[in-house]
């Protein structure tokens, strides 16, 4: 053990890519629960930009909740419409008054969230298609840990929380994180039909990989029925393809299985996104810090999104351990699987963990001694320069969702 | 009395322009009680020209009620911010569903509202200075009196109400009339650190007139305390010539009364109206349908603004009074001053009042049997033309405040 | 004219009892507009006595916005439900930082309005047919006129407003007023079925006059279609009587002019009043300070209820108008009609009115001369005693609306 | 494997209990997501046992979004005071009209979240210190699965989704849990000082066994600082007398351990929940289905609290697992740990899930092959009476944070 507690053993079970049921989900950009995470982040940033810029250091804010209430909509193939809007209540805690200054947190937290779904769901108009409400408490007076423009010192651990991170992802979680990426990338950059509200479900049990997409078509683009389906398909091969690129499994890709021709019965939405129509979200709800929702492994309950990145240390330690999980397996070979976690205590310096333990399952031949040693000096690496997360939340670098 | 009971009489007192004491206001347009006014009207207009455009008709509406809660801002020369957003919620009730279709009535609330606020107060970041909910409620699916796109029938009025007009105006009453418009329109097109919030107030004490006004000048073209002491003596040397042209009696014009240089206090705003700071608004509470408030004259409780221009008897009488009055001095000479009260009869055609009586005080040595045929002759024409009200409310060319 | 600048002078009109037509109307107690007067004026009540009590003065607050979203109600003969609560939002500024301590503004506000609620509108119950929610915005710091325990200093005018009150009441305007009164008074207590949304409209045409009420029944006390027409005819009787007591003209009464029984279509609600079910209400669109809208007076557009009684310099023109009418009328026979209209001065002490006009119409054989002495000497004594009037609204001794 | 597809496998891990490290967390029902969380699901509740009253089967809602905003408020020994409210918005969606009735399904969340604030958190005066709001959208029309009064159908599964059980708990489980309901019940009862937002973190090393507990006091029953430190002391030996009762290892108690008496910083709260002062809350984000958080165990991300318990596999499985998990223990001997996973398939009945693994550590000397048909049996037996878990949902029997 060094002096940060960091502990390398072995993983008392076997690695998830070995295991014989495997679930895996990731909830798209503009799943409703996503968009809160997206807006809960986003004003988060926003604010912290602000600080810095307005008073050198990042002053007292919380803004992990926010909670959408489904609109209601009435798509048609070539276009719909919004019938009434979608209600979204951005809610948390931010320092108003500091030193003679009086900090608009609440303007700041309206233009963040109108420009992060302006880029998100650009086919939802803020104020008309979507009513976006504030409320944000006065932050507590009390000085914060400082992170300031010149200098940063480590803060203390408020509270006793945890963080875990996992690497290497296995072939079913790349293939769900990548699939929805790419999705809502290159091709939607070629197909505007596809809605950013795009769901994706992996199970393998043995080497038989399912992939279920449920993927918000959007009616503006949409002429037929037959281009509805002929949607459906090009999505369906899409993820084929981008499976095909992480495993060697057999992977049956399955897209709005709940379609019913007959009935009329079909994904389709005017903006993109499932809110428009009975479905509410809120922040934390989806997708864990790694993009992921895992059952297979450890998960922290902590709402990564929204939370103030420089002192809050549930965020801190699950965004930390996953990037420290990622250099891990980036530098030493022969690592299967790993878990990080990060147990805080209050009042000691967070790149200072109670415990940082480290559980490895290595490839077959090799041993912990061998890895332990590596492992070990990245952790440590890694803990020290915690403050670094951060700076890329702060940065809008580091999805935490 | 004709077949609409059509009444020309000498109206029991002296007219407006002759008494020893004359009370005039005018709430401009960025006052907040007028932006209530004008988003209720806005969002009346979109509906019923919506429903037009897609059921043909005017389908039951009742949108008169809108809450303004002001918001917090820091004026500052050269440009301030808005801390805390207005808050802006359209009440009323609509008409979703019809036949099949779903209208999406919320929808066309907000966007009228969205377009008139970008038009009236430019400075007004929507969506970021100002938080626009609704609650529209359903209203009753009963169907309204026909105001198609192909027919037009003269409707029942549902209800004993009254409408009032006056003409012609006051010198007064027109100084303080056409001063806000003139300064929010060719005077702010010159001068663009005056804000919409303009409020006028004229006292006539025999002849002599004072004008009092307060002006929300905006920071952003306001760099200095010098720049705003020119920008307030040049709205009071405009208002002054306004004055002069419509009156020759004793004229003094004053600017932001309530300012204290030296302690720094003056009407200093970020957005152009004190709905940015402390000052709350509603329907209904500014100017009446003629855009003044003249304790002087009878006037009407009725919000006008907002209501149905199908079948909102107090909205069409009071619309319908006011160009009445403006007619007959138009057409008629020798008249000093008018009155013109529509009363409404449950259950008639609205071109049948119960009671259309006008009160006249005409000119020395003319008598009410001079132009009484004339007047009579005049308000039957426009009686019977009722229906055109409802036109040009719906096409937007009548101001109801 | 004395020091206070008060005149006495003849009206340049008939007495409004004397007047061809005449057309008065009271929205009863609970009107969706009456309820939002209701509730503005007593959370501005309890705001004052706890400023009272809690820092020895009155502070800074306004809060004449109410804004009443009407629910939606399932009525039926034996008890019906409201099924969509109505919402409403308390909205206004008061002090909530004074001298190191906080003041609980919204939830004193919260709590006046449960209280009024419960008090007035029984059936309606609170937090499940109706939510109240609240948006105080922080009032300016700035100290205010001293109101407070041990001593009272008249403050000035902050404003140049005016305030306008009449008398003696019309028999009209009496049986309106009474009839109002007594039926959510004495005749509610002996018949529960009748709802305080009780509204009267007095139509006089010469010795005609016609009282149309509008009573919401409420239907758990009204079990059959005859039960309804039972409670309908014992409220024109009612109303039938009362007028009887105030008049020897003809009064012919309506209620429920609108009902179809064959078409099941009656006044009957769940709660008593219209706010159930698609009737919106707000602050000042309803009865002036006096209790009624008469339309063949000079009113004052100022909303009354809920300002601060301390300074704010309409209200206190508008009650103390109303009181000095009364007074006069009480003591000074041989008066027909008396309008009394108080115009502030900005700076000057609001017991020395800039002007205070008092014009008179005298019985016949009386002149101006006769009385102008006492009806002056009235007027100076009440002025002289104006805070009183700031006292008794405090204490809820005066009615607003 | 049964036709259920029933697997009982040795787990890849060691039992939690034998594990190094252990964490465990427990919100009591008074922190701000546990009220959202039982808000939740009392409004569930009370929709379901109203729809079953109304129409004879329960129809589709969800309403498994709820938000806190949290209040200001300002204790002092002795008593203090909420100064602005906390603001609770239930949101979902619900079936309001059914085959011509109108169900009241605002009303009923309401008074379902009225009741549950009431019963548990008693200090909160519902309406003054909270306003509880509410936007429930239309349900879509679709008759749902029967669960009606006569019969009942196992309904199909509409997701694919996944619950888990675990079962025994290790003793820091017990203890968090225990401590908890107990503190909540038998000590409030005889010290009603201490308010329901009790949070509890169990950390178990080896054998040194860490109980943290944060437990708001409320200020009404606490006169002095000497109180509060013999409150914070009667709850420490409370919570060290529970803890006895469930380990022989080393347990060590601290309470409020962020308390600095210097400072007077103390968890002195007026309501007894920290959501009267800056602590927001929603549902979903703090304990599990069986009312811990475990991140030693696998976790199921959803939100049981406020899902439809007819038709929401999601709850459904969680709930049942956990309960298959406790009769397991409850009935068959030598079994050290056990999970439970049931993983649905759309469009098949629920009582057949795709998978039912329940994974077994056995105790020393005993063999999975001793315990798989027992363990089988029950599964299968629980699985087959799956729809007694949505009665007793409905029933209010099972708790579901």
């Amino acid at each position: 053990m060094t002096e940060r507690n960091i502990r390398v053993e072995p993983i008392d079970r076997q690695a998830v890519e070995d295991q014989e049921v495997e679930i895996v989900e990731r909830k798209g950009i503009g799943h409703p629960d996503s968009i809160c995470d997206g807006i809960a982040e986003s004003v988060a940033g926003a604010l912290a930009r602000e600080y810095l810029d307005r008073v050198g250091e990042v002053l007292h804010f919380n803004t992990d909740e926010t909670q959408l209430v489904a609109g209601e909509a009435v798509p048609a193939f070539g276009g719909g419409e919004v019938v009434d809007p979608i209600y979204l209540l951005i809610v948390g805690r931010a320092t108003k008054h500091y030193d003679g200054q009086v900090i608009p947190t609440e303007r700041i937290a309206l233009t963040a969230a109108r420009e992060y779904l302006e880029e998100t769901i650009p086919q939802l108009e803020v104020g008309e298609d979507i009513v976006v409400d504030v409320r944000l408490g006065e932050g507590s007076g009390d000085l914060q840990d400082v992170f300031g423009e010149d200098e940063v010192s480590v803060p203390m651990a408020n509270d006793t929380s945890f963080g875990v991170g996992h690497a290497p992802l296995t072939e079913t979680e790349r293939i769900v994180s990548e699939a929805e990426r790419r999705l809502n990338g290159e091709f939607v950059d070629e197909n505007p039909y596809l809605g950013p509200d795009v769901k994706i479900m992996g199970k393998r049990e043995g080497d038989e990989i399912d992939v279920t997409v449920a993927a918000a078509m959007i009616d503006e683009y949409i002429p037929t029925m037959d281009a509805y389906r002929d949607a459906v398909e090009s999505v369906r091969e899409f993820v084929e393809a981008v499976a095909s690129e992480h495993t060697d499994r057999d992977v049956t890709v399955y897209v709005n299985t709940a379609d019913d021709y007959d009935e009329g019965s079909i994904y389709l939405t005017v903006t993109g996104t499932s809110a428009e129509q009975g479905d509410d979200g809120s922040v934390g709800r989806g997708n864990r810090a790694n993009g992921l929702i895992t059952p297979n492994r450890s998960m922290s309950m902590e709402a990564t999104s929204g939370k103030n990145p420089v002192n809050h240390i549930g965020k801190i330690y699950n965004l930390l351990s996953t990037e420290i999980g990622k250099s891990v397996v980036d530098e030493v070979d022969d690592i299967r699987d790993l878990r990080v976690r990060l147990l805080s205590q209050i009042g000691r310096p967070i790149d200072q963990p109670h415990v940082a333990d480290v559980h490895v399952v290595t490839d077959d031949g090799v041993t912990i001694e061998d890895v332990e040693a590596d492992v070990e000096a990245i952790v440590d690496r890694e803990l020290a320069d915690v403050t670094e997360i951060t700076r890329r939340v702060i940065d809008g670098e580091l999805s935490t969702f």
